[in-house]
């Protein structure tokens, strides 16, 4: 069968030697005799994955031990939650920075828990940008951002500067490249771009902060139960966890800074044609470009009928996932840690050719 | 290398078949060239998974269309606070049945939502039975139980009758035979032992219930959210929910009345030997023993040296899993729906030969 080039969204490509132990590990984990899915989460061999698991992300992080790492379940969905309950001092106030849906998700659920207030916010251009001047008071617990917005393609590329406890959730571009990681008290972000399949949460937190909250806090969503039991307080999510693992081992092997220089070299490549192409514009802000989805439609003028054109000559060329979100429409590409500049190339050869057939 | 007789209390045996089909579609899911980790939750090819899970629940439970099946995350430990939350009424009191630590953790999150009130427990005797003997008020809003305990081997083998909303913590049992489900208003249950691997969750809700508590639900554990988008609110835990699939198509295709007779095959044989070998005597009593997990002890005035003598035993014998809870000690056997009574048969047999030997 051809190689697909996978521009999904998320759940997204992951590096294929990664498929290939995880599907041992289904028929027989380690010479166990045993799939992985019928193994006890208590056994000493999924034990021995989980503390991988979490070594792994304190190492290519570079995290000190005032960090501790767990793996849950929910999603950022839940983490909106998680994360506003846990982060709750006696301001009894979130801020939160409004760059897409999922970021105005995790204000709403801030409001269930105590006061959130929105300090900025791209709405009005249909978060097309990253709000800059925005005044972050004394008088909130946290600063909460998402710092890429696979929707809108824009990202940020530089961490917030403020004076309060920082939260991320960094779902659609965690370990994307080098990050100082000192500056935040909390991450949080759904395996499935970077990091995984569907189905673990990664938190990364700040010891201080964990069971200090000022909430009440139902204990699954507390961050002190898992820490507590070092992500094992009930049965977590076997083979997301264990999959996760092998990717932060491609990771570790790869290097951090290497991955950053190669997704900067898809973004560059695929924007760079963008830019040139008469065919299409991008959406997103050029500074705010995110090297992980890059959205674009038709250029002004063109007949919107190209955009089934020009889908139907990726699908002939195996690139998959390419149909824009529904709130920008157009095209949105993916470039997630694990897709090839290859498969940058190909797209890139496509739209070439859709200019040169249809300009 | 030689068959594993896994009696794992969870996550554990599942039916071989479903290890071969699920090591595939991590490689290449259904042809389409890509592994089922790195594809869309909103693929044609995974919404038709998840629709089918959910409608294989329904067929198999014969549920009514009064009933809404979702696949959500968290395992039971966030089920104890989403049922408290979703089923709280104009009381908002929840009545609950003490049976087991799972039980008792459930009361603790009803307490955080509302009042709720210990109806029964059978705490004082370690849990050795199943209360009888209780009255549920018309002042609270639903009765919660545990219908297996994994941790003490006891198992309801009615289902409560009461005036009040039914609700039924069924992780540790579901599907294990033929069930009146009309009876209930709500049945939840991690997937990890009779339907799946870990990370997924089922709910099976009323659909009357579904958005009519009188509390003020987090997004997440509303389980309107969740029925409204067909458990599809979030990113769901894509190779769980495949992997319970598989397994509910080989519930469907053994039948649940056969299910049920196997699984009475397998306790009658294990539990007939607990009481006719000299040196082992049940736990539980005997009218409420489960027929998911046995769990036995030396006899009265054996050394305690035996307990690992006989563990050595089982491990020549490739018997894995059979080592007791810390809160009961002994041994447990967990004889879940996929495990042959060939394992059972494995089992007695190196009891028989453990006795001739110590006896």
């Amino acid at each position: 069968m051809a190689k697909i080039h996978n521009f999904s969204a998320g759940p997204s490509i992951l590096p294929q030697e990664v498929f290939q132990e995880a599907s041992q590990a289904v028929l027989d984990f380690n010479g166990t005799g045993l799939s992985l899915l019928e193994m006890s989460h208590r056994s000493k061999e999924f034990v021995a994955v989980m503390d991988e698991a979490r070594a792994l992300v304190k190492e290519i992080y570079n995290l000190s031990d005032d960090y501790e790492v767990m793996f849950l379940q929910g999603g950022a969905s839940l983490g909106f939650l998680i994360s506003a309950y846990n982060l709750q001092g006696a301001n009894k106030k979130g801020a939160y920075i409004s760059t897409g849906a999922w970021a105005s998700k995790a204000l709403k659920e801030g409001k269930w828990v105590g006061e959130a207030v929105e300090v900025a916010t791209s709405k009005p251009e249909n978060y097309n940008h990253i709000p800059k001047n925005y005044v972050v008071g004394s008088d909130v617990d946290y600063l909460h951002y998402t710092s890429n917005n696979t929707i809108f393609g824009t990202q940020f590329h530089n961490v917030p500067e403020v004076n309060v406890p920082l939260v991320c959730d960094m779902s659609s571009d965690i370990f994307c490249r080098e990050l100082d990681t000192s500056k935040f008290d909390l991450i949080y972000a759904g395996a499935q771009k970077n990091m995984g399949p569907a189905g673990a949460t990664l938190y990364i937190a700040k010891k201080s902060l964990i069971g200090n909250s000022s909430a009440n806090i139902p204990t699954m969503l507390n961050l002190k139960t898992h820490a507590d039991k070092e992500s094992m307080f009930n049965t977590p999510p076997v083979f997301a966890v264990y999959v996760s693992m092998l990717v932060l081992r491609w990771i570790k092997k790869t290097g951090l800074k290497q991955i950053g220089i190669m997704n900067k070299a898809k973004a560059d490549l695929l924007y760079g044609e963008i830019d040139r192409n008469t065919m299409f514009k991008g959406t997103a802000a050029e500074e705010d470009r995110s090297i992980m989805n890059a959205c674009f439609v038709l250029n002004d003028g063109l007949d919107e009928s190209l955009t089934t054109s020009f889908l139907d000559m990726c699908k002939t060329a195996n690139i998959s996932g390419l149909k824009g979100h529904r709130d920008v429409g157009g095209f949105r590409a993916s470039m997630y840690n694990a897709l090839p500049l290859d498969s940058v190339q190909a797209l890139v050869d496509v739209m070439k050719a859709f200019e040169i057939k249809y300009a």
